[in-house]
């Protein structure tokens, strides 16, 4: 019982260790780097090499996941952490062997994203993706908005434009990536010179998509902003009592002191005062 | 007449229900997926299936709208708000009937506009619309503001540039679709390397353009921006007493009974002063 | 004397007149139909009733003009106004005769800009084009630093592509032109691709290139936003007492006063103590 | 002993003369225009004096670092500035002489950094540079962040696709530079429709990177919007006491000495208070 306990305390003492972290990050650098130098024509020795690192790479990221578990103390407290979660799956996921030519591509893939890796152990990256995240619930509805206007043109354009180009409007899905594009202003004009040979006045369809989406897509934007935004003020608000919020939170909390104290002196006074009076 | 009353009651219930709300949402995506593989080539059997799937829909929305009015219990009441009128219009338009092949084409055309029956129904995307609503009339002297501009151009590149190539500068309106091709980055270089060989400082035309636009575009979202960091700050401010706009109504709110606390006090000090300086 | 009097006082009431100023906006909006109408391959006959027009136009904002000026007592008074000077140059810029072919254009060209009166008329849209005459001070620094890395990346760009392709970096002003046109994203992977054929790393010079535009012309929006922030709520702070700055206001006022009277009331309640003390 | 003193008197009134900072400005901008206009085909007797001019100008230069180096009393404080380092290196650079053919090169594109003196000079300009440097700590997570999901990208394309148009995706370095041409739009659809005809679903890969690029972007802009908007009202807050949070301070400020004067003042109650019951 003991020696677990020791175990765990050096465990422990490893993950907290700065310079452990900074070797960690070290091998998912190297590891990000094998991934792209695979991407070249390499010399089959260089590869033979990176077959071995990468097999270095996976054991040691295998290693600190399993410290990490141990010095967690227990395992439902390690996955209680979303962070670990991710850590987890991106290691596991990366034990599929890549020797076989059938799961090889896949193994690839995989190992692809250790690069996330990083993400997860420098803190001011996990800030970051954190905000993202925050975010999601705000876009949904906004995405679920843009997605009904894109859907209801999409119809529209492969109702009246598939018999004119069936590459960009035969169906509703191919429809739909055609106004993607005509979205991102990509060659949108083509598109639409070609259906106005047939309805002249076809402009006024992607004329108003144009306008509908670039609203809806600011409105995203300042969505975004405006969270972000109340978000950052309340932490700044709470943490420090500096800045202008902080003053006023100053400021009403002495106010209710001198309050008080008022209440306490008019009580005195009128005492003060009636007792006067009744000695007149 | 008590029958209609608990008929009514009845149908209240039913509009309030959340299943029944569930249901419905239910339908219109069954009727947007119906709308979606209609544009795929699809085997005459599953498209007679679909006709008849429209038909359920449509007198299902019939059944659906006629509970809300009746629910409503008098039909100027339904018609007071503007999301009954807008599912109304959507419900009726698509009783016209798709099987004629004349008029095929314009009741598909209307079908489609029931995914929209999905704004109405999910309060948060309402919100979304009713946002964009209150910032029409913002936007809409910046739009006319940025028409001026785009006409003046058009009207100027319709009377240098008409000779040079007809299908861009032909007339007023083509020019400026044009301009809005420009505007949009859309392949602006082959518009205006052609004019460029007749009057080589046409780049000046082009750019100033583009200053303009892209000026009067940002100004607009500037404009939404504001109104709705305004509107957002305002509720909040008003609905809850946090965060520092709260704080400073407190303290604004406690001055003033502090206020009406010191000038008792200050009417008893004088009231006792002077009885002092009486006696002395 | 009188007369003249008289004939002013009835010149103010028309200028005042809500009817005469719809009546000059829809003939300022005739005028621009007008021009946009002539952009069309016309019927010689509907043209000459367009030349008459065109003289009936330009004799009634030459009359509207005498009024305004009339109205306003003196010359001085009148293009005190840089409004009343932009009408005014609009005016008389649009007398010169349309009727002989040399300076036909130039007459054309500058009847254009009568449609510029309507933002003198509405006051929304003079609103408007205030807030960007204020903001382009602001802009100026902003667009000389955008200039000066223009400058530098065309000066580069001529001194190591100009052999590679003369059309595109020949000398500066091309080279301007070309990186405008990579500024915009407007087909610059060709332009690029082009390059690296010669030398492979020129994409650094695009990318970065992009970065620093991309940088400056993010700036450029922030600043004017700030700008227009600061303005539209010192304004709003200002008219209004309400909203969180009208309470603060409130209370810096209460506050002054309730410090006046506390300073009274020590005063007495010192006297009073001292009384006492003497007393005793 | 003496006479350098007065040396250096002299330097520093020549260094703080309006009118010497106004004929640096336009020697400055003389030395754009001539390396501007080298880029034309010129005679070869101006390029004689541009060389000429060339000459003068740089000794100009040196000899302007030279007044403001004496100027500052010591090489060391000198230094201490930024932008003397930036001075310095662009002056000391333009000193390689661009007679011989080897480094004629080299010595054009150094002066060419000349024209960002014009940058050091102008305070504007400098304070503007100045934002962009103090922003670049925020901008690097950002960045980094943006720069792993290239990278994972990148490796999934050239993992995937490198086949099907070496190209566009032979390596992992061509594949971050086809990718950031889909960042900005550039015929991003011929790039993804020739994937499609062998992976179908490789629009999946598009989007998802074109969201999330958009969605970091934006999050950078945000993040640079804020710092920008606290450090100028930070700035204001401190500089002036006008604007709200200037009377918040002015509130909380006089609310401290309102708050010991009430202290005294209760004192001096609960003396007359207690006085009083003690004679009753």
């Amino acid at each position: 019982m003991i020696d677990t306990s020791a175990l765990q305390q050096r465990f422990i003492s490893i993950r907290e260790n700065k310079a452990f972290e900074t070797f960690v990050i070290a091998i998912i650098i190297v590891s990000a780097l094998v991934i792209g130098a695979k991407t070249y024509a390499i010399h089959p020795q260089v590869n033979a090499l990176f077959q071995v690192l990468d097999v270095a790479i996976t054991l040691f990221f295998l290693a600190e996941i399993i410290i990490r578990m141990i010095a967690d103390h227990s395992i439902k407290k390690f996955f209680r952490k979303g962070w670990n979660i991710f850590d987890f799956i991106i290691v596991t996921a990366s034990l599929i062997p890549v020797d076989e030519s059938e799961m090889a591509l896949l193994g690839r893939l995989l190992r692809i994203f250790r690069v996330l890796r990083l993400v997860s152990i420098i803190p001011e990256l996990r800030v970051l993706l954190n905000a993202f995240v925050t975010a999601i619930p705000r876009m949904g509805y906004v995405s679920l908005l843009m997605f009904i206007f894109f859907y209801i043109y999409a119809a529209m354009g492969s109702i009246f434009f598939s018999k004119i180009n069936p590459e960009l409007w035969d169906n509703i899905t191919i429809a739909m990536l055609t106004l993607f594009r005509v979205a991102t202003f990509e060659d949108w004009t083509d598109v639409m010179y070609e259906t106005m040979e047939v309805y002249p006045f076809s402009w006024i369809f992607y004329l108003t998509f144009i306008f509908i989406v670039a609203f809806v897509f600011l409105n995203m934007m300042i969505g975004i902003v405006l969270e972000v935004l109340q978000r950052e003020h309340e932490k700044f608000d709470r943490e420090t009592g500096a800045g202008e919020a902080g003053e006023v939170h100053w400021i009403r909390e002495h106010t209710e002191t001198m309050e008080q104290r008022m209440e306490r002196m008019e009580k005195m006074l009128i005492d003060l005062h009636e007792n006067r009076q009744n000695k007149n």
